[in-house]
This record gives structure tokens, sequence and C-alpha cells, in this order.
């Protein structure tokens, strides 16, 4: 077993997709811990900040640790809030948005294809 | 995209494995959500309770949402709360227990094989 604090993993700046105020941890993964399948990732967003509308073949597993967000695909939005949780299917284009006064945390789960 | 507040999964009890006082919440699924690859879970072990040591082929990524919990193997062990992190193989022996006063929680993905 490997054991860290979620604040152990490196803290870095998200800048694709247009990205602003958006910081990610990856915490574990199949160079760190061995991961084979899939990564376990944590992300904060500010308020005001963003990640940019994108797509790519890994589907997203989602749960909110706290604060508000958006999340937008072309066709419809959703809010998320501490203890929900979203699935973002294979392809799908999605965004986040901070849209409370606290920063918007989130873990996410990303399969390695 | 799909949404849902984690108490929106059916709590089911845990008895496998000579678990006590341990209910789990299966969030994201094949079954429900159409997810190809891994299922996101959220358990709760009550002050006392305990998931019984077992293995399996699929690994474990855990996120500890709540509360204090020793998670033990044949050979070590390590004590968990809010904020850590853990990481378990394929086939690495495990169990759970509650060491604190309040609810154990922890979110658990887990693949499909």
């Amino acid at each position: 077993m490997k054991l860290k604090h979620y604040s152990d993993a490196e803290e870095q700046s998200v800048t694709d997709y247009s990205s602003t105020e958006t910081t990610i941890r990856w915490l574990i993964t199949k160079e760190n811990e061995g991961a084979p399948r899939f990564a376990l990732r944590r992300f904060e967003i500010q308020p005001g900040g963003q990640i940019g509308i994108h797509n790519h073949p890994q589907e997203h597993e989602i749960y909110c640790l706290g604060g508000k967000g958006e999340v937008f695909t072309h066709f419809e939005k959703v809010v998320m809030s501490k203890d929900d949780v979203l699935y973002v299917p294979p392809e799908e284009p999605h965004g986040y948005t901070n849209i409370g006064d606290e920063p918007f945390i989130f873990l996410c789960v990303i399969p390695y294809l």
C-alpha cells in the first residue's frame, strides 16, 4: 500500500484549454504508484477561474469536495457542490467554471488508454 | 453528463469478509451511468466497525473524506484521515477498521476486469 496526504502531490498550474486560476495534483499515477489502469487527480479552481471546454477519448468520474462550480457542454450545464458526483462520458466536450466565492475543488478519475 | 448527489445512490450493507457496521454506495457504475472501465464507490464504516481482510485482482484508489481508519495488510498497517490518499495494488490483501469516534468515510475506485 502507498499512503500520502493530498498535499504531498505537487500542485501544478493548468493552462491548457484557456484555463485560468486552476491547479491539478496527480494523487495516484502509473509513474509513482504503479497504478495500471487509471489515475486519481485533485483539481482546484479559484473563484472566477475556469477550465475551457475540451474533449478526449477518456471518461471522467468526478466527486466534488467543496465550493460551487458549473460544468458545461455545448448543450447543457449543471451546477456541482460538495458531495455531488458527475460522470462525463468518453468524447463528450466539457468545461468547468467556479461560480462561487470559495475554491471549487473536485476529484477526477481518468483512465490510461 | 450525469449528475447526482452521493446520497441519491442506495446505501447497502457490507457483510462480506466478516465486515461490520459498514455500508457502500455505488456512485458511478457501468450499469447506471455506462461507465466502461471503473466504478466509484463511497464507503462508510461506523466507530468500531470493520471490513475484514481480503484480496482480489483489482487495485483500489482511495480518498478519505472523514473520520479515522486503520487500513491493514498481513504485514503492515497505516492510519488514514481526511484528505489522505491510498493506493492498494492488485491482489494485495487489505482490511479496514474505524479507530476513531466518527464515521470513517472514503471513496474507493475499482476497475471492471
